[in-house]
């Protein structure tokens, strides 16, 4: 992350005068996080910087991405006591939030196989870029990053304007290096939108079933190698296998970042 | 919000160059937010600033804090129609992310009755002041903002210098505009404290009859008169009654911002 | 333009405290922008809203993306008088860069036919975006924006792993939405990138016949349909055509911002 | 450069998530940066800057401001090759573009003997600084950084104000540390402007002999010694050396920087 | 200091060319801060930082809070001649004003006995921090930092609400973490104060021997354990004595930040 | 000011959530801001943008630089009183820095004559560019604004290289728009350093008996014509006039902005 955003970050929570970190001695202190609940770890880059920031020392005692259970000793940290104390928060915090996120991004991908589970652009504003990375620690796919990564063609561009014309336009304005993608909610705009040159063909909102149809649609038309697949909409932990099933390369899930726990982590002072 | 926030969390959504948005053509549309969940709706001031920043009006059709059923139509949106698509999604984290919060922060107040309900600094980063906004449009107290708003004294410290010296400490640090609040693990310690001067007393993951022996404590020794005192540590809209008939003042839940879901908002173009 | 941008902008050129501007009496003045050579003007959207940073009203006399003549009148301007000496410089620079890259490459483009004609990274630090606007404005493709946009493998990356793995790692790696470009010197890797799946292959520094000699060869192994051919390395104004004409979509070239010519635009103050 | 700055620019290329760098496995490498041309290299200071921002070693070859011929090692950097890669495109704009503004303004001095070679305010926005500092590598002068750095009046205030009433005005309003130059189209002024106490007087836009008659009407009314005498306007590198032979003390020149080609280099990955 | 200020604080006294510092030989230096009047020495972390930022060693030679007398050797340094001018004057102003606060402010405490100094919101915009510093370093009591530290009603919010609903609203809208202050004029309000819950009562413009009153008064009625007391407006130097022998906890003066003088500092350099 | 510098200047009074201001009903109030002391009014401009910034109507009663008496009315405001509340400390508080700069500046002004009065880059950091405008308000020169503005030779650069060297690298290295300003300490050092061609003289904490044998050594000499003479060094209030008698064109002053004491002004709510 920019020095300058962690500046902010830390600010933030430590604010313009913390008398509740400095009156603890100027004394040397080891320090150890520890995960309370199974989870994925992620966020581990990013303590590392802000220990850094601090002046402290971390030692990361399993890798980003591990597995690991309830208890199990993740980062021990060494320094200026009052350091520890104030970067303790923010480093759960991100810890806490980016674990949650590769957690259940890990579930789902686990579930999908070989279909791809990626991520939305339902994150929190100004923290996106890390919960995209959790997504990836996870074994996600990110998806666009933002506006303007790719084109997305979606339900409210097609009140203002025509599929044809939405196609042939981003096709015509849009850098030949960006991929178009169009969100369908009825099959007959699937095969259209793969027939008129699209990239990509979302599945909105569509039962499995529906989907399935879908592909097959696709492939009947000979359309179906000319174009990647995703399903999105409603798409859960519980029921990305059947999504995953039909026939599609990606799911999409705003889950994984709007429904994810934080974990729980803690820091214990050791000496 | 500061402007240079706002900048901040549009760059980040919108990007370099938004091919997705321009695609349409240059028509005055209107659209409408509809909740698609029950929930305490939030963040109407965020998104008002967000509108405007895009050059948008917006009408809103319930106010903050209101409880609104699903379909129910929060905010009318009038004016450029690429520039509401470039819009729209930053105006839904934010409403997801807030209304979410200040749901969970609700239900739990409705149950706490007369005791307040604060929530903590388990935030996401950068993303702070807008969390605990939305805590107090649900209800709730914001509890300290950051290391430096009032002096905390926790498990941590105490490890590094007893509970006398760090209330003697903190009091002769701290400014006297600060209250000085100390976590406590056991029984004794909430009398000491009391004893020394602290302004709040935090029983930290204990049971409810374990923290109304701790009030009884008190009350018995002639201090419960000085001392705010708050329950804290696994408290969930579960059990948030439980603790909140201890006899505490308030009850501080993580959950608040930890285990908020988001609330499931869409924006649907009219025109 | 973001508010931040504009302020760093316009403080580099007024400075401390400007008794350059200031020494002009508070009067309301007009003035003109005037061509002082032919070309395609582009950056009046910047300069309107430099403009109105400094309290001025400007009208546009002509389009952005027209093509005028020496000593035509391009944008009017009213207001305080030492306010359009403070604008003056800064509308000028953007408006020369600007519309100098908006010339050649028009000027490319025409020469190219159907064929795109596209950017490099090769812009000046921080000043991409307008740079890379203005080869829009001119009829150009801006091509990937950073790093990010899309995966390009290029020649430094096959030093450092074999086209197969670089291809295979990108495609494991990057998310789906994006496309995956390969620099090819060599016409057997085209082919081979082309099987391997890449969207794009850029042949990098051949000749118009070489290149003829690579589209033949893709044609001939039925690969041509599924990729997009951009030519790249060394094309000028001078030699575009004979590249565009080699059966490619698309033809780059760093020429458009590092040999575009500053257009001479002036300020008079007409009252 | 601030590290504001340098964060700023390495964000504007690396952008959010750069999946092109991180295909290659993580290795130390060994890279030249070599120039394709004949010129004047500059910008070695903030290239080592990036480097280091990018965690790599550089080590010049070369010291800034030597002539070096096509194929000349100017740059050696030595670090993970990745960060190479992400660093690559930074330092080459950074090199191509300060070098090329050297190397025109170095051809210009030699040029004009013992007269000083100046810049302008035409510079990129945002990137001023650079541009400067490459005129002093290159043996120029920078001239007037900003607004305030001194005072010239052009001929767009005399529109507004006499130019006895403004070089008054700027004697009684600027601080009496800065020079107040005056830009005069017309001999007679020139000699007006000396006797009321301008410190330099620019002779725009006027041919060589005309500009030479000017210099010893001065001379005759005994003017000369008390003020720096500056041609601008229309001079370029094929005409420097006739503007330098009137008897002036600086030649300015936007050339420098509006005509400066980009100069070719090349970064090559070794190991 | 966060990195950002320094830059900023770096470049403000810099500017953007500095021929003044750079026409030194590149040789390494010493030099000596030195005390030129008696004063409390405040500011020495700051300096450290801007040294460090400057590339410079710098050595302590007293701790920060010392009280030394004229001629005293305060801050030892080496590096660079040319990076020592450039650091000088943003070290020497730091050290100028802080100290001044810092020496104003030990006199005060010196003469207040057990009773608290504190400053208050009177400080320069943007500089405030280091000012609250400077007044603890001194032995004050920083007092809240901003609108938001803690609730203080004053007598322009009393003449918008009455004191019973200013402090109902405070206790019910304010976390609990947050002292409650109120500002009074009369006896009869401090009394009302108190018993409404205030936590700080602050007496407000009043002379020593109204403010007696009002302490008996509120020992009178039992009240005085409740709160804290404090005098503010119009005390000085001179009669800080006589208002801290009221009986109150604190006396807070405006005088700390708005009455310092600059302390005069130099820097010598001695090779 | 920036609006970035306002909002940053905003932020820091305010605070994160004020729960002082937003106490007070939603009503709109009138308030005006009184003198409570004789001084020349400076900071109106600023306090304009931050009522401004507050949603505030300001009507200023008082032009900026005007001498007023204990009472004056300064500044009507009229808006939301939460808001008022909200702008009042940061416009007092620029108000009296301010002022206070311009009232000491115009005592002195008035005492020198025509000779000028300037500050020094003596002041608070961060806030230089207003204590400079508050200089030129009261009358004064705001002298150079950083290390960049003009060159100036001083006792420490004199340590490192000779006069003779200093000067004539600063005329080889420094723009020729740029003063070169010595600093004096010996009347010999005058003499040379104007016939080497230096611009400004300074003659450095000297008696004004010593100054005036230093003018009239340059006057013998036939070089006073030729430079700027300025005294500098202990000059107070107290002792300009005896400065501005000896001859010099200028007397600088660190008492300006170090010596100025804060103007005591009060915000009054009137309904």
């Amino acid at each position: 992350m920019l020095l300058s955003e962690l500046e902010r970050f830390a600010r933030e929570d430590v604010g313009e005068m913390d008398d509740s970190s400095s009156i603890v001695p100027e004394v040397i202190a080891e320090a150890v996080i520890l995960a309370k609940e199974m989870c994925i770890v992620s966020g581990l880059e990013e303590a590392d910087q802000i220990l850094n920031y601090f002046g402290l020392e971390g030692e990361q005692l399993v890798r980003e991405g591990a597995a690991v259970g309830a208890g199990a000793r993740i980062l021990a940290i060494r320094g200026l006591a009052r350091s520890i104390l104030q970067a303790e928060r923010l480093v759960l915090n991100f810890m806490s939030r980016m674990s949650g996120i590769s957690t259940i991004t890990r579930s789902c991908v686990d579930k999908a196989g070989t279909v791809r589970v990626a991520s939305t652009r339902k994150t929190t504003p100004g923290f996106r870029s890390f919960e995209k990375r959790a997504v990836v620690v996870g074994g996600g796919d990110p998806h666009r990053f933002d506006l303007s990564s790719s084109v997305m063609i979606k339900d409210n561009h097609l009140k203002l304007l025509s599929l044809e014309e939405a196609i042939a336009t981003a096709r015509e304005k849009a850098s030949f290096t960006k991929k178009i993608e169009v969100e369908v909610e009825r099959l007959e705009d699937a095969l259209k939108a793969a027939s008129l040159g699209a990239d990509i063909i979302m599945f909105d909102n569509m039962s499995p079933d529906a989907i399935r149809e879908g592909v097959e649609l696709l492939n009947r038309g000979g359309l179906r190698g000319r174009v990647l697949l995703e399903a999105s909409g409603g798409i859960t932990p519980e029921n990305v296998a059947d999504y995953a099933a039909t026939g599609v390369d990606v799911v999409s899930m705003g889950a994984l970042t709007r429904s994810a726990r934080w974990i729980d982590f803690s820091l214990e002072i050791e000496i």
